[in-house]
């Protein structure tokens, strides 16, 4: 853990997230400024700078890439989604402790340029949204 | 493998591509229509159809996306990339065949916004930038 790591300290609880899912090696909680209605980010447990350097990266956020991806279909109606991740300042990385953008997307919003063409009302009432999400069945 | 599935036929060897990797489980090559120079893209061998549905979907490019990441910024001095993929045509994506963008940045072309204001140059020269990548060393 690196204690000056936004991500790490989510992880490690010290900062509070809208948790969504998590298992032993992966976390995800909702952006809080989402692109489009229900964007959570997937950050494994350990500190890892980006993508690039190990494979193991991948393999610690999978299992939370396609859970977000099914969560969002089933609770938001998502159409579809995007899975985004920024290596490196030039690459719009902001936050550097590895992690994956998991962007729902909707019929009302298609087409790539719905990655750049924020939804503006997508972080209205973040909190009922996460109750939304993490109810139980 | 499905027969009118082009990045099947292409991982078959049917359709010729611009390999730059290539391990048991996926495959590597060089996007036709890049936005930025170096675009690749890395596809598992078997058959599926987006990133949402099997985590091992991830786990088999895993090894790739690291692999392609660390080519472009020795080869070609990118300075970091973005990882992309679409699901659902909602989201853009346009060959269904599951499929993850490793796009190359430049310093000369930082921020998200590179994403979609595409390098009208990248696509010159593939065969040259082809040869540049997968030269021995």
């Amino acid at each position: 853990m690196s204690d000056d790591c936004l991500f790490c300290r989510i992880v490690a609880g010290q900062i509070p997230s809208r948790q969504v899912w998590s298992d032993d090696q992966a976390v995800a909680f909702l952006d809080i400024g989402p692109w489009q209605r229900g964007h959570c980010l997937v950050v494994p447990r350990r500190h890892l700078v980006d993508g690039t350097s190990q494979a193991d990266a991948w393999r610690e956020v999978a299992d939370g890439l396609t859970a977000v991806a099914r969560l969002v279909r089933q609770r938001l109606g998502a159409a579809g989604v995007n899975f985004l991740s920024n290596a490196g300042a030039v690459a719009g990385q902001e936050v550097f402790h590895f992690h994956v953008h998991v962007i729902p997307r909707y019929e009302d919003n298609p087409g790539m340029s719905g990655l750049v063409r924020r939804d503006p009302t997508a972080a209205q009432d973040l909190d009922g949204l996460w109750a939304h999400l993490t109810a139980l069945e």
